[in-house]
């Protein structure tokens, strides 16, 4: 203490998932080091007066330059989302490394680090997706990737691409109970949907809004049982990713009735879509298209309400960025597509933050501290990346966001810092807005404006997950 | 920042509600000013080096020297009610100042006061217990110490001289709604009990073991039902206090899925002990009763599932001291008495952090976070104590405990400081104890021994209940 | 065999609660004592081609010149009562002889028996009201009742001049487990109706639609689960009367699933009547207050659902006729009333078969045998009236009605048989109708005419309930 | 009328699924044709005088002499096996018409009558199994058989030979829903039946009694849940066959309260044997392999409560016989086999009904209009046979068994018509037992004895499904 401190940033009205105090709060090579009463002086010093000062956000899942498919491509690399998180209030991300069918996940980590690379202008870990958990997979790979800090991996119970049968997910929870990592599950019935899909067709029924009809609730709810069936068998938690309303909320709850550890997450359009956004005329819907698809008001409640009262550890992004106005994008090969053929995803890295955060803490359905820990310290525990990100406490890194609570934002695209030409969110006014965020100690965005470095994230390779 | 501290705590491994860290603690004026890496010197400091530090624990719901009908004594004051608590990690307590039916609850919190005044040696908070909810205390009384501090007031459902009946208490949430206080409910069906008990009576069954026979379940879950709905029609939260097992829980649950507010705590007579301990020879079993019954081991697995996944936010040790041999106490008028005539209530103000540290944190339930939430933090949050109480931060009072976490302590009564003849969890064994209490940053109790001053305590006027 | 039957009727499409058959029917002194091919000829014949025949009504829940408090006059007594049960299909009734607060049971059973005399135009059973229950009425009255015949009494947890406190039910109940009674409840919470009702009147809401919210659907839950709790407690099965949606039938499954002995029955008013139909402009909506009140569409459906899949044991009207432009009736004292002054009930015998029937069996939501099940069958089992009335079949009464399935009725006050002055169903168009009513063999209504004669009808003593 | 009667039964106390009365039974070319007091003389009388007098049993889920893989055989043929379930009460069996993976419907449907001719000695119809839904099957195989009368189909979730995937169940359901047919679903999830059984085989668990865990409630539970959820989708009725407990049970109860139509069926062995039954030393527990396995005592009594308030619909044998000491049987190649190798299936044809009657009963935990409808009429009309079977009623088969509730019988399988060589009862006390079986108005049975004829019973085109 006896040295000075490079940043000290004055006044800060702390939150953290948990706490909230006034204090100064002290920098020095990237970390925090103390908090206190009327701290030495820094090399220099942020007042944060009238401004709300919390962790920095980190956003568990989205996907960012993933390889994709027949001709689709991602809007966002490493450069651009970053960016646009870093200028949302987020200063960590775990996208996804993904198998493909047939391929390697160590190939597939490599590739994603060489896409990282230079790029990414906050800190990042990387989740895998196992879409061929073949033996070599299940008892080589990723027992070693575990072991270099890739600790958690989705797999998915849809996408012919992707999807894995029950043994298959059984296996591969098998593993996690095993090496100690988290299988994060993507639960929608694969063949319900295709059979769905295939009625629509057959009748004709090919614009957008028919995505949601594809995929009603019963899928996901079937899915999500199914899922937490295979978590009691191998006696392991699992984490449900993009839980989007009651029916499937219920079966987590039921869940946690019988003692099993099943873990939620939810995200932001299934709290501010509906499935009518789907529904504009003609092809607009498609900037909407993501799964599980957006429900309606009721569900949105029913979402809200488990946020409120805990069956949620975790609000995420699932950002999947795709340009709407774009042959690699929501009009693939040029033209518009029936509904199961439009890309599946939306962007969302910049929103997450502002839109929880005016709806749920300004609205009064969360207090600062569940914002806090749905969308910083959860993620970093559960992902293993606490202490060192999630919150601000002596010895983490120097993540921090600092909010103007007062100020009122109306969303537009012209706004935000992605590559994508359109945000679902347009027109939405939102009460509170990160003016501020440092990136181990460094200022990456103010003022809506980013203000950061490409590479100067660093990979953060992940611990036990702490669930 | 510039001026020493009182008193620099170093090396401490900190445990918040949702945060660990290794810092210096630096305290002044009995408050916490500053964290960090070597802090400059205090005028005392305190080496924690190898110990877990957590914030003193608070202790929602305790019975001291409450006034007691027909020569029922309790035989804790606020000076051993207090010592007991401190040299058990707890450093608020907030107990009772009761109405009696036909009086006023201002003289009721009065007399407290002098009960209190002098004696407690760390610092106080009162609930209320509203009796005789007449229009003068609906409409003066409780407005009027709502806005002096007395934020919280306890209702029951059963005992003769306390029980509201069911539109009293709709009148009773009524105030706490437009006033924004918090009622607690003893949930129990009255008529159910009294006409087991009748019956049992009848058939000679008076044994302490058939306590647990008038106070089944499915009374606990009744009365359980019946508050929730009350507050769904009130529009306002409730607490629901020491919910003992799988069937209360389960329509909590259920009221938590409709988006209900309902909270509830536990108590560690509902993990430790069971209906069998009512049940030993002779006349024994009556220091293990109290209300609701502890149950059985398949409720204790709901109850830790319970705090496991959220649906309790407090966890209270419920002391009710009343001396075993003793003829104001549990054998009163100095004989066994049937057991509907036992004083109800057990001690345990001083053995609650170490049983829960031990069979939850310890046994891997829970983590230290959920402990501290538990214990700590939630507390203070709902009764309105924080940011002076509950936490490790700065700015907060500096009630801290040094924890270790290797000391294994076979509990027995002689090493408690209560003045209760027994404790019912003599010859448990447990791992974690708190070996040194700070009090506003003044040791009071030190290795199992008490070291502080009668009257160091101080009344603590209670905000806006954070729910 | 050998002697010529009384009456036969030919070519009868008969269905029973399980059965379906074509055959002649043969009826000597009132019973039946044939079925076959061919029958020998009777003094009289009755061709039933093209029609379906079915045992006739029994209406286990309606009120028929019941003694009333403050100048309340109920419009029917048992001539028209009954008269308009037998042009509806009915030719069972068993109505209540009600204990007054302070009064004795068998007073209440010998004026009731006075009022029926001489002018039952069918047969009639008596259950009782409980509405003091004494150690003198639970100790000698209630026992000897039961011998005597009165087999089942219906308790209120409502209504000031009837209700039960909690531990007055759990007697009750004692004592019809120990005599092998019925209980039927009217599961309400008193003291919520009451405060809501005080807060709806200071707001000046008194229109007749308010009687809905005084009594929301969770009042009805929260006594259908204490009921269930009692039920428990005593293990006894108890049946709840005019259950009204989801949230009761929700606690009623759930005891189900727990094994729990508990009927239920619902009304006319709850599939056919919404909270709507309370609400008409000025004080028409009095016309369809009764309690628990009309819900919603969604709440008939769940009825709807309770009724297909046997949630339900038991349909019957709670015919309670009170005039709407009556000084005695809706009109209390010659105006409009507030809300909660209005006289409860709603005229129904009548109309509670073509109802059920067309939207039941017509809509193809139950099938025929369910419908004889639920109006005429279970009825007679649960109430000890079987195997004398219930079903077609040798031995029983010839009690039958024969149904036009294609004739199509719009109700209408005029083409009714009761004395009030409205009816709920007011241009409601049905299909089915009650085309011939033989009550013990004699023709009593035909061609919605009425050709019985007062005081044709008998008395029948109840046996044990059959449950 | 006129003319006499083949047969007169005299002085019969009838119980049918809802009714119970005394009369004679007039018996005309195999049909009733009278019911009544005092018939006319038959050219043939029986005496039922203190026997109870109920329809012929229909058992609607059993296996005779179905082709097997691998060298096993089922032990009884359609002689053997309808002369077992004759003397047990039966009248109607309805075995399976098994397609085979590549093979045709039309093809298994016509060696299955070849099978039949000349052997059965009572009625019989044909469910059958679709085991590979090809194009042809579904659009034009299934369609047609259809509309031939055989109107049910079973699909499995499990067994490598037999089962569907989801989007095959969806194929299949919808059929059913188009051309009004009904399915039957075997529910188990086989993949995780798959990787538990390999776990268990890896640590060298090969006993019998691992045959239960390797099929644990949850695998149940969770192919009940995904059936459920096909239903609801494809909007048609299912019929969830074999039952075994209560987790099963609780998600058919949950789709009730939805308003789905899930039926359900259990069997014996979820009532009489528990897992233990498995456990025994050596060998001998594989007498009571079969799936799903049976549970404990507590899910024995989650059935009988879903057997006494209206969960099943049916109660049937399962009847899968394979003799114990046969190298075509549960010792398969002549030695002891690893559980998973064990021929799946129980002989029960014959003590399905005194099983059910003394357990139920005479247990007093069912009424005899339960049983009636359990067992004989439920099944009758579900699948299409009623009104030529299920009761006794005018017009119906003369399938009438006289039952002596007074006998007590100590099964052992020596008594057993069956080509088994075990029982899994063998030691089980039942009382009432049916001592005469007429098949169409001709003793098949008597006794216990067989005195019918091969050849004699009929095949029965079923109509369509009554749901």
């Amino acid at each position: 203490m006896s040295t000075a401190f490079d940043l000290v940033i004055r006044n800060a009205d702390v939150a953290t998932a948990s706490d909230r105090f006034q204090c100064d709060i002290g920098i020095r090579d990237g970390k925090i080091e103390a908090l206190g009463k009327q701290l030495p002086a820094g090399a220099e010093e942020i007042d944060a007066s009238g401004l709300l000062v919390l962790p920095g956000g980190v956003d568990a899942h989205c996907h960012l330059d993933q390889p994709m498919p027949d001709g689709m491509r991602m809007a966002d690399d490493f450069f651009s989302g970053t960016r646009s998180a870093a200028c949302g209030g987020t200063t960590t991300v775990i996208p996804f490394a993904a198998q493909a069918k047939g391929g390697s996940l160590n190939a597939a980590v490599e590739d994603y680090h060489a896409r990282a690379a230079g790029k990414a202008v906050i800190d990042y870990a990387f989740h895998l997706i196992v879409a061929d958990p073949t033996p070599q997979v299940l008892q080589e790979e990723l027992p070693n990737l575990i072991r270099q800090g890739y600790t958690s991996f989705k797999i998915y119970m849809t996408y012919d691409d992707l999807k894995l049968n029950d043994r298959e997910i059984l296996e591969v929870l098998s593993v996690a109970r095993e090496h100690k990592a988290l299988v994060m599950i993507h639960a929608e019935n694969s063949d319900c949907i295709g059979w769905l899909t295939d009625r629509l067709s057959q009748a004709g029924q090919t614009a957008p809004k028919y995505h949601a009809l594809s995929r009603p609730m019963a899928v996901e709810r079937e899915a999500t049982h199914r899922a937490i069936t295979f978590s009691e068998l191998v006696d392991v938690p699992i984490l449900i990713v993009h839980v989007s309303g009651r029916e499937a909320i219920e079966q987590i709850r039921w869940a946690h009735g019988r003692g099993l550890r099943i873990y939620a997450e939810t995200c932001p359009q299934y709290l501010f879509l509906t499935e009518h956004d789907l529904g504009g005329e003609g092809y607009h819907g498609a900037k909407c298209v993501c799964s599980p698809p957006p429900r309606d008001h009721e569900n949105q409640k029913a979402v809200w309400d488990g946020l409120t009262n805990g069956v949620f550890s975790i609000f995420s992004s699932d950002h999947a960025p795709f340009r709407y106005d774009d042959a690699q994008g929501k009009k693939l090969g040029g033209k518009e597509q029936p509904f199961q053929y439009i890309p599946n995803g939306i962007p969302g890295l910049e929103t997450r933050l502002p839109l929880l955060f005016s709806g749920g803490v300004m609205a009064g359905r969360l207090d600062v501290h569940q914002f806090v820990a749905l969308t910083s310290t959860n993620p970093a525990k559960m992902y293993g990346l606490y202490p060192r990100k999630g919150s601000i406490m002596i010895g983490a890194d120097a993540d921090i966001v600092l909010w103007d609570t007062k100020c009122k934002v109306v969303i537009n695209n012209a706004l935000l810092h992605h590559e994508v030409d359109y945000t679902p969110y347009e027109g939405t006014t939102v009460q509170g807005w990160p003016v501020l965020t440092l990136s181990r100690g460094k200022v990456v965005s103010k003022d809506q404006s980013f203000v950061g470095t490409a590479g100067s994230g660093q990979f953060l390779p992940c611990g036990t997950p702490s669930i």
